[in-house]
């Protein structure tokens, strides 16, 4: 297996960093559009691992937006898996080149969606990752996987689906997703700041976009943002999070492998969390379109969203400053194999004081790239096969959670996940 | 009287429609640092009353920042009285032009003040008007009035606070001012939308900038800022709404010429209004410091503060969309006369659709702009008269709410004052 990874952000940066401890793959060659961030993420790799293991990767320069220059970096470097890790919206030129190329491909975020025109909260437009999958046929035809959708949520999320559906139910409810932290960003004089753990472009982006449901019945639909809010209990001191539904990817994958009553996703912004963000849309400043502004210089143009996140603190460099734990996983409810009623939370907790130790890596963007490196490793050994566009619930979830969780020592990455059986007792 | 008036933004334009209907003045010099905004006005009052009216105006080109500019103006035109409605941070050049020309001076809003440097949310640093107050022996040795803060806030509120102490209470516990309003602001849809009526850009100043309060035993101290909410219960069918403390400069005023134990200043901002001002400063996009955005035309310096104002609806213009009232007064509680306890809050309200049908002046620009016309008709005909530097509270109140109630057909300025005894029953 010989990799280009596409991105040298906070994302890129990590999967690499993560993969600098494994041995499944021949090569990787981190590109950005910034060859400096890629050499910058490889001097990180020579200075813990030393040269041996630095030797197995490569910077390169690369326009993601570009799917002739996606091919051509691809085919250089005879890449047999394109890992994309840049925004979303250069899904479909990275997608486009890694077929060129004649690639497998992975990403951690689908095609993006619009609004229906006319009635955008209550029924979907385009879908997220539509776009992909009616290249299905294209994918297939190749011999190729397309491996959609492979980052922590989605990603572990619909891994932990298909466990469920697999190993625990014999009838599904409800699959939801439920994403909840309890992290704090601290200013030098030690006062809590408010400080988004993620890009709030992309946050903005996620949540302000009509949330979508699926329901056997029903099938897709979309409702006002922010909706059904819910007040749920993630375990490891996180505590109760107001959780409402977001627009994601899960929603629009498990249904396709699984079958499910309802399958939801629920973010835990908090109650101040969806306060700023309501406010923000009220006063038009989540706009993507420029306005005039005055300034010094006379009048210039600026997205009043571009505003926002510039007076914020990069969520690149707060990790030194935060503290807490940030959790992923599936609340699962229905009928056990047994036949009695059963309610499970399957879910994965990441630590932001252990990640950046070992990775300087803050621990929202080092939980997502755990995954796909994951992922690689089980296409690399075998153990998942597939071709076409698949989502991660599309392949045997077992060997993934037990890879997993296995000590390093014993060859697994050392993450355990946990199941709390919450109608227990 | 000849006045010259400094600015024909909304309330100096409302101000110049308001004294069309007024003959206590010989000529009145509407200025700007944009002539056309100024004819703009002269226009409207032309078409509303006729040449022979209009023939009483001038317009005139002025640079509010420019003290040797102002003078220059005044002197021109033979000024008596220098009007000045333009934004606070001029009025240290209009106080010093108007001096210098030999002019009477009245103003809306005093020289900002600026926070205590280490503890600035509990002392005082510079105080509202501290500036102009410094200068009272020039103009007090030059023979000259300078009537500041004679708006509505401040302005008829130290007015009704001067009757409560004269007229209905032997001794007074506190005079707090209490604004508060029930204006919509619908879109051309008819979704309300948020829209504030008065300048996002000084709303933040004043709001954000620590609240002061004065007690007699304490003196002037600080608080943090939308500190004690109280929630006031307005009359004419406005209703309760939330209020807080905020820096204004009744609490400097009063104080000087009144015996009271407490001065407040609450404004009635609402919870929602609140919590966005709190999300504002909480995201730092109540900031006047230019920080780097990226834009279409590559990275450019803007303030915050001046993308927030550059979002909304432009105030002097929501006026034809905008429905409801606003009222001003102040709530004063003690001893009556009688010895027996009393409360009273003594207020001005003012209807939108009234202002607009008859001035095209949205109603919270308009009452201000009332206040000061009938102070210069005052001054003019003798009823009020000092030198130095006074606050409105310095003069009797009784002959101003008297003009200011009586009918026009008799000769007053037909805008009735209410007075709710709250301890009654």
């Amino acid at each position: 297996m010989r990799i280009l990874l596409v991105g040298a952000g906070g994302v890129g940066d990590a999967i690499a960093k993560i993969a600098a401890r494994r041995a499944f793959y021949e090569h990787l060659v981190v590109s950005d559009y910034d060859i400096a961030r890629a050499e910058r993420t490889i001097a990180w790799i020579a200075a813990k691992h030393g040269p041996d293991i630095a030797a197995r990767f490569t910077a390169a320069s690369i326009d993601a937006s570009d799917p002739d220059g996606v091919e051509r970096v691809a085919r250089e470097h005879g890449a047999t898996h394109v890992m994309n890790a840049v925004e979303p919206k250069f899904v479909p030129t990275i997608f486009a080149g890694a077929l060129a190329a004649g690639a497998d491909y992975l990403d951690m975020a689908m095609s993006l969606s619009e609004p229906h025109p006319t009635d955008p909260y209550s029924k979907t437009g385009v879908k997220l990752g539509d776009d992909q999958f009616a290249q299905r046929s294209d994918w297939e035809t190749a011999g190729r996987l397309a491996l959609v959708g492979m980052g922590v949520e989605p990603g572990l999320s619909d891994v932990f689906a298909r466990y469920a559906a697999d190993h625990l139910f014999s009838e599904l409810d409800e699959l939801g997703t439920r994403d909840g932290a309890n992290l704090i960003v601290r200013d030098a004089d030690g006062h809590e700041v408010f400080a988004p753990s993620f890009s709030i472009w992309t946050t903005i982006e996620e949540c302000l976009n009509p949330p979508v449901v699926f329901e056997k019945d029903a099938g897709w639909y979309t409702t006002p943002p922010f909706s059904e809010p819910e007040v749920f209990t993630f375990p490891e001191g996180i505590g109760a999070v107001e959780c409402v539904n977001v627009e994601h990817e899960e929603v629009l994958l498990m249904p396709r492998w699984i079958d499910a009553k309802r399958v939801t996703f629920k973010y835990g912004l908090g109650v101040e969390f969806i306060n700023i963000l309501r406010t923000l849309h009220q006063l038009g400043l989540d706009s993507t379109v420029p306005i005039r502004v005055r300034s010094e210089d006379g009048p210039v143009h600026v997205a009043p969203r571009d505003v926002v996140a510039a007076a914020l603190p990069d969520p690149a460099t707060i990790g030194p400053r935060m503290t807490g734990k940030t959790c992923a996983g599936v609340w699962a409810t229905g009928t056990g194999v047994d036949g009695s009623p059963r309610e499970v939370y399957l879910y994965h907790v990441s630590d932001n004081e252990w990640t950046m130790r070992e990775y300087d890596s803050q621990c929202v963007v080092w939980q997502t790239a755990l995954n796909p490196v994951i992922a690689l490793e089980l296409l690399a050994t075998g153990v998942w096969s597939g071709v076409g566009v698949l989502g991660p619930e599309a392949f045997d979830a077992k060997p993934y959670l037990d890879l997993m969780a296995r000590p390093e020592a014993e060859g697994g990455y050392g993450q355990p996940w946990g199941m709390e059986d919450r109608l227990a007792g």
